[in-house]
């Protein structure tokens, strides 16, 4: 009997080239695919919630895929810790209905980007946040932030070469807090289009340096231009929390 | 004009064989002693506050060297940076007396061991935590630490292969606390014997976990008796945190 199987997955993303499968570089799905093959007994085709760059990390990617294999839903997540490589884990395994599909039926998807703001770099966040050396105020970043929540044209911090698709985005809530050196954005939201959170990161942060007006971001926002938002944050403080569904 | 200078060090160890420069592996002195070598303008030869085993990491190790280079006390920490690799990072650098001996002077040490306790690992802890499945009991585990404070003989938790040194050792303060899933002990002392913290934690673990009893841990270090106490908990979990002088 075929079941459709939904997976959490949690992934450091540094030694991958992102999530989707490609040609010539090893992707995340890749590695699920082939290692989860002998757990189901036959070839699998991954359907995920959406794709992530190279070097960017989940803590809650979800994906699904249908499987004929006998083993028992509640010994997914155990068959899977004896076959994945330990930086990727499968968190939680369950059934879902036959017409559960990942990423279309994705309702919300929290990000989470973490800055690592000191002179002097962290030995052990070199792979985990973004590195920034100026003074950053987290007071202002909050405020400019929350300014993304809403439904808007996020054309403006939309990368070129993604996919086709419309540039209008509820954000539901979005919040910049300090704990001593680290700085933690995280953004919630219908979808996010292609780089989105990195270019509001990056945009957000030179508001936060001083090189730019605070009053800058709402005339980037309404521009839907991308040329007038700031530098692509880099992909290592960007992680995938989770993706909710109905 | 011959100047002494004390810099201290943050280094991920997961790349490095230990601290101490080796024949035929790379460690972190190595690396430390050829890239400063140009910013001082000749071959250095460093002495620091102690070895640390591969994979350990530090926050704060201390180390000294001799050097008649000109570079200004102040400048020495940002030139470090432009030519170590991200790993290792110089956080501070100072000129201190003549007589000053990064090993022999050290007054006070601290250690951190931190456990990443949860069913399922956790992939951004693999090179930073020990990761340990089974649920531990850290109020237990609190106490128990709690009883190495003072000075004791602690052959029990000493590694053969060590130097030849004394057992006795006084601690100052020992501690184990929770946030979430993380565990995590934290020990001053005036000095430590060779695996001491790691033999330490393996053992109050065995404890925390229930495998064995908590009266157990009392007569273990009385018994001086290496073949009595538990496993030495991996190096992954270790940082050295800093080491304090007169």
């Amino acid at each position: 009997m075929e079941r459709n199987i939904k997976l959490t997955v949690a992934y450091d993303g540094t030694k991958y080239h992102g999530f989707q499968r490609q040609a010539n570089a090893l992707a995340v799905q890749q590695v699920l695919e082939e290692r989860l093959k002998g757990v189901f007994g036959h070839a699998l085709s991954i359907t995920a919630s959406g794709r992530t760059d190279t070097g960017v990390h989940a803590y809650g990617q979800v994906l699904n895929f249908y499987t004929t294999g006998s083993i028992p839903t509640e010994r997914i997540v155990s068959a899977a810790s004896g076959v994945l490589p330990e930086d990727i884990v499968v968190v939680a395994a369950e059934e879902v209905n036959k017409g559960f599909h990942a990423r279309r039926d994705a309702k919300r998807k929290t990000y989470m980007y973490r800055i690592y703001n000191s002179r002097l770099p962290n030995p052990f966040e070199l792979r985990y946040a973004w590195h920034v050396r100026t003074e950053l105020d987290e007071s202002l970043m909050n405020t400019i932030t929350r300014q993304v929540v809403g439904t808007h044209d996020f054309s403006a911090f939309k990368a070129a070469g993604g996919p086709p698709v419309s540039p209008i985005k509820t954000i539901f809530s979005a919040n910049c807090s300090r704990q001593e050196k680290l700085i933690q954005f995280t953004f919630t939201g219908s979808g996010f289009l292609y780089h989105m959170v990195r270019n509001l990161v990056g945009t957000i942060v030179e508001i936060g340096s001083g090189r730019r007006g605070a009053d800058e971001f709402a005339r980037i926002l309404a521009s839907h231009d991308r040329r007038k938002a700031g530098a692509t944050a880099p992909p290592q403080g960007l992680y995938l929390m989770c993706v909710e569904y109905e």
